[in-house]
Formats: structure tokens, C-alpha cells, sequence
């Protein structure tokens, strides 16, 4: 295995996806997008010179802010590259290749991925270096990593946690020849995946030792996001640093430095300041794997930002915080009682699942400007294609008003879009981003 | 307005598409299926020799049976002919034209869809008639509708429920020349959209009035859905009638016969009996709209349909009732507690707003056949990738394994998947069906 040489190389050498994919077309019949004759390149929506105000997209409509975006993404290369950690963003949380483009743009060392899947879109649009923070499971799955991998630019490495796992990745890539990058995954009692106790690792190891040719043990990976107690996430991370140390002292790991990743968008914070702190004997290179901070939200994570700001003394010499860049824009359709209006959001088009939308904003085609909403105005209901909006009886709102909406958890509502708008501070839309779930 | 004249020459002469969108081909990138080195076109499928047990596909994969959906498709053709009811099944539910053609061969009248998106996806694909179930509003969403009104071989009705609304519509109409039709949508205190109260209704018929070259008003529609409680159902559906018999009365329908529908996938049983059963003095087309008796569940439509069964002298006369015709399947990707194995299927993958997937078969590669699971298998929390799968100390159980998942909520299913895999009752895949959200 080429090291850390590979490293530089794979980033500065990207290649074309290939022709099986056009990444630039956009198709006509997404939703959210105004109307298209015929499916557009990106570089065109420049030229179409819509805007949001002007109503040129049909609502509803997911939209990012560039502002917001560039701030969070310079937001966190300062945060890890204080750590002198590296940065793979979760790319499962928007599954949009061109802001893959912009995280790596902004220093990212790989992108973290969740499934062979997604591992497949990244690499058809240029992506190069990959954590997949999960067990490579199956025939095709394993069939579309190890067609990957036999690129020599392409770094990889998805996660083990059984001896069965082991052999069964071992046999696949023994037989097609391939060689396969591996973390080990360590879990906690009551959590997700990963090895729970010194047999399951001993048992692992002894896998690994069969299929040394074909399986490269990496590093030691964890994610500390299946608890939510602070104590309890130091300590299980403290267990990690003295898995990795164990596995290093047994001479296992087959990559230099050793890789010790984790963190979710929760505690990314307190996994860089124990896996940062610690002596290690070998080299060891921390990678860290928020996802939501790109976008935030006003949800769970906004909660946990305010949790990092006041904690973290890292984050507090860094001024503003994550900013929400992303919201759903929607017409109030009705208002068929004096304190209640229907709009057209519903579950088909934002998360529900960590708290309904939040209004934000409210405009009145042909006005000046998007103003506050009255902080009286809450959603109280969710169906599929509509949201019930309360508010006040004589509020000046009508069929026809726009609304802006901040959103409680970006994976659940970036998953609803093929495409979002990216728009500037005038609310020009200057780039139309594709997702691929 | 050609009246029922349009109705039979719009099913007969159903238009090419068009050249802007090529409904066959299937994107390499899209998750759930094998791997492609190429767009694949539907017909190319079959040849492939795919079966979802021989690992051709990747998981999680969500697959259709194709023998359960012609049995549900069949069960509710005759189930509305019972009561001389037209169907238009809600295609929001599946977003897939290939299963609206497969419902429109089965004797559905018309596509029952929410959003202007959604009426531009169904048109592109052939659909020739459309009850837009919702108020249109929004200079693009008026837009499109505008542009495909214009086909004479397009028949399509939208809703309304304000004056306001009414005024928007009237003037974008007007001054492009186009001709819109519409339903009246009578709502119900504490519910959605539609009139609560005379004053209501008397705004519109005056609006309606000044707009009556550009906007038809062709029936009544009511979503019983809003409510729970059968008898508050029964009363409110008797309202709708009402209205419709003063507004029949006024003279104030432009259509003959008057279209008057209502029924979500729960109620239908008794909006059918209710609307076909009442003596109007005009013509009346009663329409119904279920949309997820096409694939069934084993949630909150599984109790509804039981109620259906029992209650109503019709379907109680038809024998087995609808069938689940979807379900997800995963692959188990660890055992990491003797009593817990976690299975790669998420919120990404399917529904968990009315109930968590509910594990239906276990199948182990190489083995003969699928077996159903043991009772104590249950899924007891859903992440964003992954599922919790409660298990037995000792169940024969390890990664590699494929879990077929049946789900409690088709809409928030198929909207987690643009492909899904028709399968026959040997598994083998027969076509792959696209969905356009």
C-alpha cells in the first residue's frame, strides 16, 4: 500500500467520473426548479438570471445559502485544522457531489460515506478518497468497492467488526484480487455496530491474520453519536484510544500513521480534543466526520453548536458560530380559518423527524424584501404535501405569500430534493445543486 | 368546454410525451440496484436475468411484487365499479408513472395528483387526465399548468377555496388565454384546506363569476382524511353533498355531469356509498381517489382495510382483501449483542412515521428460500442507515443475511427511492420502476 504518498497524489490527480454519467444535467422534471424546456447544464442557471423573489422557481423549493455555506465550511476547517485533525465530512447528509466539491475545496481530507452506494456516486463525480463509516455488506456491494478500488488513485476504507465479516470480505477480495483498506469499528453496550468486548477483537484479529494479503487493518474507527451523555462518550472514547494503543502493540496495523476516527455533528468537539490529546507510541492521524455542519439546522444541532460555543475553547475564540444555510420556501395555499393557514410543505419535502419546520421568513410577491415572520406563527401539523401553519386572526397573510422555513434536521429534508437552488444574498439563484439517494 | 366528449377521446388519443424526457433510462447511480456500467432502458431488464435472491441487486433494495399488485390493482377496479364510481387513484403516493399506467390499464379514470410538479411528470409521461387535489398556486406552478392545458388531449382539474384564490387564478388565465377547471373544496372546522361556511362560499361563486371565461367550475371535492371519526366522516360527507346540490342549483357548475370526489386511501368504503347512493337532480360523476391500495401496508392501512372488510357488504363479497406488495430488503451487517443485530436499512430507506418496518422474511445466500421471520424479531429504532433489530440469544442469524422489511407507510417509503425492483413470485426481476419526486 502506498501511504501517505498515495494521499497527496489522489487529491491532486483526480479523474473524470467517465462517460456513463453526466454530472452537469439537470432534469426537467425535478421539483423545485422552475421551468425547463430541456435539461440544463449547471453552468447555464447563471444565464436564466432567476430569482427567488421574483418567484422564478416553483414552490415548494429547497434552498441553500451561498454566504451561510462558505461561512460554515471556514468555520470548520479552522476548528479541525486547530485540532490538527483531518476533515471527512459526512457526505451521506447531503449526497450532493458539487458540495463534496466545495468541502475538499475547503481542505476536507476525504469524504465519509455510508454505503457502496454512495461510495459509487462520490467516486462518478471525482472524489477520491472515501471513509465509509460502515461494514461493506454483500455481493454487489463488495462488487461495486472492489470495480473501485482497482483505481490506483482511489483510497478507501470501510469498517469490520466480525470475524464472519472478516471472512466473508477476505474471500471476495482474495478472489477478484483486490486489496481492501479496513477500520476496526469499536461499539459500546446498547449502541450500533462495532466490537463490544476482548473476544470479539481477538476473534477479529485472528481473521485478519488469514486474509492479510487481501484485507489491510487501518486504523480504529468509532461513532460516539449512539450516546448522548457527555461522561459516557469521554469514557467510550478513552476505551478507543486503549483499543488503538492494544492493536498497535500487537503490530497489526498494516498502514503509517494509524487512523482513529469518529464524531458525528454532535460532538465532534470533544472527540477532537480526547483523540488530539493523547501520546500515542506510533503516528496516528485523527479524522473527524461531522456532516450537518455544513448546512446546520435549528434542531438538534443547534443545540449541540451552543453546547460546543459555550464549552469548547477552540470554538469560543472563533466568534459566530454555524450559521443555517439551508431552508424550504413554500406558498400559503389557504387560510380557511381566522388563526390557521395552510401552506404547501409537507413530509415530502422537509424533516419531521427531530421537530417540524420552523417559519423564518415571509413575502409577499411584489414587495420590498422577505421579512421576519410574527413569532407567533408555528407549525403544528405535517401531512405529506402540507403543513398546518397557526397564527392570529387579522394577520395580514393570503394565498399566494411566500414562506421561508428553517428545518430541524438536514439529512431528512436534503434527502426530499434531486435538486436545490443555490441562491446569493439578493436571492439570485447561481448554481442548481443535484443530490443522489 | 367538450365535456364528457373530451372524457373518451383523451383516454383514446393519449400524446407522445415528447421529446424532453426519455422515460426509459435508468441512471447507473441510483441506489438499489445492480451494477450498471451503463444507463439501462426498462425493456433491457428482463434480459439481464436479475433475481433479488441471487444477490443481483444491492441492498437495501426496495422491491414490488408484481402478483400482489395485479390482485390489489383488480380488487379495487371492481370495488368502484361496485358503486358505478370512476377511480382516480392519488399518484403522489408513488410518484411512478410506470404503476399509474398499470392503474390507467386497470380502469382508473384519471391520476389524482397535489402539486403542479407532480401534473408535469404524469403529462411527460402520458397521463392524459388529472385531478390536481389541491389549490394551484404560484406564477410557475401556474405556469405549467397553463403550458400543458393548452393540449385539447389534456383534461385536468385543479382546486379552490378562496375568493382570493380565485382572483389569482382568473387573472393568470385570462391573460394567457388558457382555461382552467376546477373543483370546490369543501373543508371541515380543524381540518385542511376548503370552505368552512356560507359567507365562504358565496365570495367564490361572485369571484367565479367575474372569471367565468377563464375559470370553469366543474364539481365539488372534499379529503375526509382530516378526520378520524367515522361518523364525523359520514356527516361531513353529507355536507359536501349539500353544498353541491345548492351550488347545482344556483347553476353554477360549467360541467355536465358534475364531478364530485372524495375518499383518501381509508374512507373510500364509505365515500363510495355515501356519494353513489344520494339522489341528485343533475348528473353526477362520483370520483374517488385512493392512492395506497396499490401497494398496501401493514400499518395504519392494513386497520383500515380490516375496518373495510368488516363493514362494508361489497368488498366483504370480493374475498381476500389488498395485499402488501412492497417491501424493503437489507442485509444484516452485525451481531454485535447476542440479542441484537443491526440491518442496513434506514430512514433513508423506508417509513417510520407511522410505524417502523416490520421484519416478513429471512433468507440466507445460497440457501433455497426465503423463510418468514420468528415473531420475536422486531425493529426497535431506526437511524438514518441503519435499524436496530431486536433477536434472540442463539437465532441463527449473521451478517451476509438478507431481511425482507414490510413497511407501515407506502408515500414515505417510495419518495426514499428513485428505482425500485419489480419482482415475480420466483423473484426475479421483470422490470425496474422509476419514480419521479
Amino acid at each position: 500500500m502506498d501511504r501517505s504518498g498515495k494521499t497527496g497524489s489522489a487529491r491532486a490527480k483526480r479523474t473524470n467520473p467517465g462517460p456513463a454519467h453526466d454530472p452537469g444535467a439537470i432534469d426537467t422534471l425535478n421539483k423545485g426548479i422552475g421551468l425547463l424546456e430541456q435539461p440544463i447544464a449547471h453552468g447555464e442557471i447563471v444565464r436564466r438570471g432567476w430569482n427567488l423573489l421574483r418567484e422564478d422557481l416553483t414552490l415548494p423549493a429547497a434552498v441553500l445559502y451561498e454566504e451561510a455555506l462558505q461561512h460554515n465550511l471556514e468555520w470548520m476547517r479552522r476548528f479541525t485544522a486547530a485540532y490538527g485533525a483531518r476533515l471527512a465530512p459526512h457526505g451521506k447528509t447531503t449526497m450532493a457531489p458539487r458540495l463534496f466539491a466545495m468541502q475538499l475545496a475547503a481542505g476536507a481530507w476525504a469524504i465519509t460515506l455510508a454505503t457502496a452506494h454512495q461510495t459509487q456516486v462520490a467516486y462518478a463525480h471525482g472524489v477520491r478518497r472515501v471513509l465509509m463509516a460502515n461494514q461493506l455488506i454483500g455481493k454487489q456491494n463488495m462488487a461495486i468497492v472492489a470495480g473501485l478500488v482497482r483505481d490506483p488513485e482511489f483510497e478507501f476504507y470501510c469498517l469490520i467488526d466480525s470475524a464472519e465479516q472478516v471472512d466473508q470480505l477476505g474471500k471476495y477480495f482474495s478472489q477478484c484480487g483486490a486489496r481492501l483498506n479496513v477500520l476496526l469499528e469499536v461499539g459500546v453496550a446498547g449502541g450500533r455496530a462495532g466490537v463490544r468486548n476482548p473476544e470479539q477483537l481477538q476473534s477479529i484479529l485472528e481473521a485478519l491474520g488469514k486474509w492479510s494479503h487481501a484485507i489491510a487493518l487501518c486504523g480504529v474507527e468509532v461513532y460516539e453519536g449512539v450516546l448522548d451523555d457527555e461522561a459516557a462518550i469521554r469514557a467510550f472514547l478513552l476505551h478507543a484510544v486503549a483499543v488503538t494503543k492494544e492493536i498497535a502493540a500487537k503490530k497489526c496495523f498494516q498502514r503509517t500513521p494509524i487512523l482513529l476516527s469518529g464524531a458525528g455533528s454532535a460532538w465532534y468537539d470533544v472527540v477532537a480534543e480526547i483523540f488530539s490529546s493523547r501520546d500515542f507510541e506510533d503516528a496516528v492521524e485523527v479524522v473527524l466526520r461531522p456532516g450537518c455542519y455544513l448546512t446546520h439546522d435549528v434542531g438538534a444541532y443547534r443545540k449541540a453548536q451552543d453546547r460546543i460555543l459555550e464549552s469548547n475553547s477552540v470554538a469560543r475564540q472563533m466568534g459566530a458560530g454555524l450559521k443555517p444555510a439551508l431552508q424550504v420556501w413554500a406558498y400559503v395555499q389557504s387560510v380557511p380559518e381566522a388563526d390557521k393557514a395552510i401552506v404547501g410543505l409537507g413530509r415530502r419535502d422537509a424533516s419531521f423527524d427531530s421537530g417540524l419546520p420552523v417559519p423564518a421568513l415571509y413575502f409577499r410577491p411584489g414587495s420590498a424584501t422577505p421579512q421576519p415572520v410574527p413569532p407567533h406563527w408555528i407549525v403544528t401539523r405535517m401531512m405529506d404535501q402540507h403543513a398546518y401553519l397557526q397564527i392570529a386572526a387579522n394577520d395580514d397573510i393570503r394565498p399566494g405569500d411566500m414562506v421561508a422555513f428553517d428545518i430541524a434536521h438536514p439529512c431528512l429534508t436534503f434527502d426530499k430534493w434531486r435538486v436545490l437552488a443555490l441562491v446569493n444574498s439578493a436571492y439570485d439563484v447561481v448554481d442548481l445543486i443535484q443530490t443522489f439517494f
